[in-house]
């Protein structure tokens, strides 16, 4: 038995020495590569893709998946790596390599497509595209076979376990509470002043201000290295090699930084995860949702609070000399914490932030369930916008063609981006228990506490629990909005000097 | 038969699309990889290189090649593409896969053993690690066959079409030739003064003058990058990604340009493929001899080159202000190209280059043919260190251990160094016919019809000829030592204030 291991792990450990080739390819390709290498680079993808692929779900890798199954002499962890193989083996091999093939071609042609309809604002571009994809998904969703709503199919691809049923109760719940307090917001009298940001801010100051604060999060820049790109991402090649970009406006101070704290968020959550899981399977993230509660925890909750502002206020003014002149630690903190309805996801603030996952959840599950006709998209969307932003959309490039993710066929995503703020602010309130210091630590440059918990609880876990598994053994209850709703109401309604 | 073309065209562009991914590992790791990512990606790169290995010898392939051959309707390219790539076929498949993993073992303790014995000066060390890396050389030259010298086997790993014969015949009319040559500079009155470059050199500054000057070189920055690395070198990945790397010291003005240029050279020979090249065994160098000569001209014939000078000494002049007042460009023109005899390889100069080549040359010959024994390697360099150029070997760091080709099994590689001057020299004195403009464009930064020649005459060639065709086809003569020597001749005598 204990051969056969021995060949699995082997096996898939090549797989994962391929996906690494892979993610340098396309690290390469956003921070480095030449533009004509464009078309090079991607024939490059697909043939790579297409061979991990294809070692993955090889028979002889059932065959062995199979024969360990059976056997009862394996170790916890080897059985768990057996199981969580068998998964993605099972999703893999359900899904035929012609669908694979046809759904790339619709993909890229339903991309093309989405640009052209974003630029001329003109949905009906993109409308029969959308309706392909749809299709596809609805099928995809057959082959992969779900319980209750086909969605589930879908959104089990990112956050295993969840399902729609449980994000209408969620965001059901969420909705009104988060509309409200935006709201209570939006008319308070005591509003930030925002004049004193309106300036030009050296770029090279910036980036030397990131990389100061990532070093003492504990991102460990030898397994790892910060680059700029057009979009921030991270990316991981191997456990020790973590790598995370930023960009940098010149006339925002803010922007580059949180990216950088996002990101290292996620950095650290990969740089976690345990040596002997490494080419594992279980050296992986659990989801997309744990995932980002790591960068949202990290952006947001401590980043965007009163007592990392105590400390990084004095450095940027000594930083920017001249430029900051006056300014309290209180103003970078009412600053950096705005909060205004926009129409743009990706500008959002932390309180209004998951009324648009809400809005394209909604829109999503009516769409698979066949709900809503791809053509009422824009009508439903606006509508939406109204009823939880309170605002008018005044074309659908600033309205339902924001996004990628739809013309990549990506349905289910969306959810995890508030599942993420969500699960940070479950997990915080068992951290701030288990922590009694952390706020002192954390504006003393201290975040060596708060991470060796992150690493305990959250990173070194690896796949050995689900999302909803590990919230619940990590804060003993099951996921829900209560601890969001009191961490938002806690922070803004003070900020904003209303009254609870 | 147009099927079994297009499927083989498709499974070498498989494989050429996972050498690329494992050139970009390479990349990487000289240029951006953090320290601890170190191991992963030595087992990345041992998958897809095995992977790469695997496919490309598998048995499918050879089916279709022999299927190809029996065939007589393919167009010329077609039939050089089927027998180029069965020419590579049957090399791959000729080493069993037991022997390659043998080798890499052997490889990799011999290269640590190098490192410890270059370290303490300890030849001994890495004495019976040269013996076992020679006697794998040898099994490996009489699994590849051969005819003449089991050293031909070797050659042509990198040379192919060269022979040791041939090798004997050339070196052994220019090494007295040559030996001759640097004594009479070594004893000229006439020495150029050096002391004005004891100075710092802003290393930015060096930085954007070697990009100004690759990009006058015709240098695609569209389609590859310069970064900074330990050791220069040239990558590519595909005809439009090709990348440089060069090194900057501070206390050297014209290492860091020379390098790019040497290394812009290598790479304009990789962009210059044909398009239609691309993924394709055509698509590739002839030879390292050949890669070498297009360096070794751009570096020394040009980038060493009075014209040359007459245009970026100015330019140097006013990138430092102040430093480089009343220097003229004959100072320039002396100083680069300032003749001294020294023990290490890598610094020397063009008058003296080949004479270290030699010395390898003969003691590997002597090695492989079983006519030394590797216990008296060190004793067989110091003699011929005094024969050739003069010198007294102080240690084997200085000496037979200064390089890291024979740690890594490479033997019948370092007559290419040799043969890329020989063959630029050729190729140059047809290049001077061609163009009888050419130093007055040289002069004025026009590259253009330089390297137009070389894209219609080499560059496009790609694999069509060996380098033996190439360089009889385009200058008329088999590859000699005599053009080089007039070359040599030409310009030292004179620069030194010597007759002929």
């Amino acid at each position: 038995m204990s051969n056969a291991l021995d060949t699995l792990k082997e096996r898939l450990g090549e797989v994962s020495d391929i996906n690494s080739a892979v993610s340098l390819l396309h690290w390469d390709q956003e921070v480095y590569m030449p533009p004509k290498a464009a078309s090079g680079r991607g024939q490059q993808l697909a043939t790579l893709s297409g061979l991990a692929h294809r070692m993955f779900t090889d028979a002889a890798i059932g065959d062995l998946l199979r024969k360990l199954q059976e056997s009862d002499g394996l170790s916890p962890d080897d059985a768990k790596l057996v199981s969580e193989a068998t998964h993605d083996y099972d999703q893999a091999t359900k899904v035929p390599e012609s669908f694979v093939q046809e759904f790339a071609i619709a993909q890229s042609k339903a991309y093309e497509a989405w640009v052209e309809a974003r630029e001329s604002s003109a949905f009906k571009t993109f409308q029969p595209h959308l309706e392909t994809m749809l299709g596809l998904l609805r099928q995809k969703a057959d082959l992969l076979g779900y319980e209750g709503s086909p969605y589930n199919a879908l959104l089990g691809e990112y956050e295993r376990g969840m399902t729609a049923e449980q994000l209408k109760t969620i965001f059901g719940e969420l909705a009104p509470k988060q509309g409200a307090l935006v709201d209570r917001i939006v008319n308070a009298s005591d509003q930030p002043d925002l004049a004193w940001l309106d300036q030009e801010w050296n770029p090279d100051t910036q980036w030397n201000i990131s990389l100061e604060v990532l070093r003492e999060m504990g991102y460990d820049f030898d397994a790892g290295r910060q680059d700029k790109s057009i979009h921030p991402f991270t990316i991981n090649f191997d456990t020790k090699d973590v790598r995370v970009t930023t960009r940098i406006h010149e006339k925002e101070l803010f922007s580059g930084l949180t990216g950088s704290i996002h990101e290292g968020g996620h950095a650290l959550y990969e740089q976690g995860f345990l040596d002997s899981d490494r080419r594992s399977v279980l050296g992986q993230a659990i989801s997309l949702g744990i995932h980002e509660s790591q960068s949202r925890m990290w952006e947001n909750v401590i980043g965007r609070s009163q007592p990392f502002w105590n400390r990084y206020a004095p450095r940027l003014q000594a930083a920017y000399p001249g430029q900051l002149d006056g300014r309290t630690p209180e103003d970078f903190y009412r600053a950096i914490n705005h909060v205004t309805p926009s129409l743009i996801r990706v500008e959002a603030d932390e309180c209004t932030y998951n009324l648009h996952v809400i809005i394209r959840f909604e829109i999503e599950l009516a769409l698979v369930e066949g709900d809503l006709a791809v053509a009422d998209v824009p009508e439903a969307w606006n509508t939406k916008m109204k009823e939880y932003l309170g605002l008018d959309v005044p074309d659908d490039t600033n309205g339902c063609l924001q996004d990628i993710h739809w013309s990549h066929g990506s349905m289910g995503y969306f959810p995890t981006y508030a599942l993420g703020n969500l699960y940070a602010a479950q997990l915080f309130e068992t951290i701030e228990e288990a922590l009694p210091d952390l706020w002192t630590q954390v504006e003393a440059g201290d975040f060596a506490p708060l991470l060796g918990w992150l690493r305990k609880n959250v990173h070194e876990v690896g796949r050995r629990n689900t999302a909803v598994e590990l919230i619940e053994n990590v804060t003993g209850k099951e996921p829900s909005a209560d601890a969001f709703m009191r961490y938002l109401e806690g922070k803004y309604l003070p900020l904003y000097g209303l009254r609870d």
